[in-house]
């Protein structure tokens, strides 16, 4: 064992340890579902004292907590897609959605693996669908059936990414976002602007 | 102990017993995920013996693919929606799929869930969506992206099940199946017959 070893860490070597970690049970709780993930298998995995673990996080839902943190900022996005109106939009959030999640596409998977996982702690991941993004997009319909209207272009997003980035079925997996959002962006604006 | 007991029932009361197993067992899977439910539990929560449902079942997979079974044939509700013709298909294929799929809404919820759950068998439910469904609704479709339309429409479905059917998000959740189809089935017209 080296100097180091199996001890705490210090300064930016911490922070890299702590991110090992977080990386290591994102992984992990994405394969084996929550309630199958221990906090020991994880330190075995990651090469760390589950006591370390303990420290930095906690319990095991902390840590849970920490790898479900978005990557992206989708009330930001939300805000450019819908500054130039509604005209149009359909093809923008969905291009916008592809963009932003791409380049994250595993922590998209285990987001939309732990929201249907009952053994999962309530994820953060719902929370901000339920409660942020689609009130957002509420607000920003008019007419009648809004809320409905909302509720089905979430679902439309959450299919999408499902058939991308957990399914992984082709030909969608691998389309380009420009051919994502051209194809599927008439779908959300009839849901936007019904005809 | 009667009996009957513990001991391996006959007749009517082995398909009793067999389809409370398969409840049962349909309901933990759903509820903790594959891996985390073990035969014994399983037994224990129905009140017979282990040994019953290794041998009605032979093992967890087996089990496990009889929870699986679909209790409605989508095939033939395909077939029914696109006799009509595209046109309208749209709306169609929503009020079918919602009317079809609510009296079961307990056993979709499953199937989706399992189709998120990497710990599970590879799931009936995907296996019908990837290598049945969507190419059946690729064969109906013409003009350009066919394939890629294919996927969208099962996404478009997807999403809408998993809000109305596993997360339950309102007003989705409790909206008739004709408000649904009235609201939703313009998109997928759009996916269907591309303006």
């Amino acid at each position: 064992m080296t100097e180091r070893g199996r001890g705490r860490p210090r300064g930016s070597d911490a922070g890299r340890t702590r991110h090992h970690i977080i990386a290591t049970a994102r992984t992990m709780f994405s394969e084996r579902g929550y309630a199958a993930t221990s906090l020991r298998a994880i330190a075995g995995q990651a090469g760390v004292d589950a006591s370390l673990i303990s420290h930095y996080f906690g319990n095991k839902s902390g840590l849970f907590f920490e790898t479900m943190a978005l990557p992206v900022d989708p009330v930001a996005a939300k805000r450019r897609v819908f500054s130039a109106g509604l005209e149009g939009a359909g093809v923008r959030i969905v291009e916008a959605f592809v963009n932003l999640w791409d380049p994250h596409h595993q922590v998209l998977a285990m987001l939309l693996r732990n929201a249907f996982d009952r053994t999962a702690p309530d994820t953060n991941a719902l929370t901000v669908a339920e409660h942020i993004m689609i009130p957002h997009l509420h607000a920003e319909l008019h007419g009648p059936n809004r809320r409905e209207r909302a509720d089905l272009i979430a679902a439309q997003l959450i299919g999408m990414a499902s058939i991308r980035y957990v399914l992984e079925l082709e030909p969608l997996a691998s389309a380009s976002s420009s051919d994502v959002a051209r194809i599927y962006g008439p779908s959300l604006q009839q849901l936007l602007t019904p005809a």
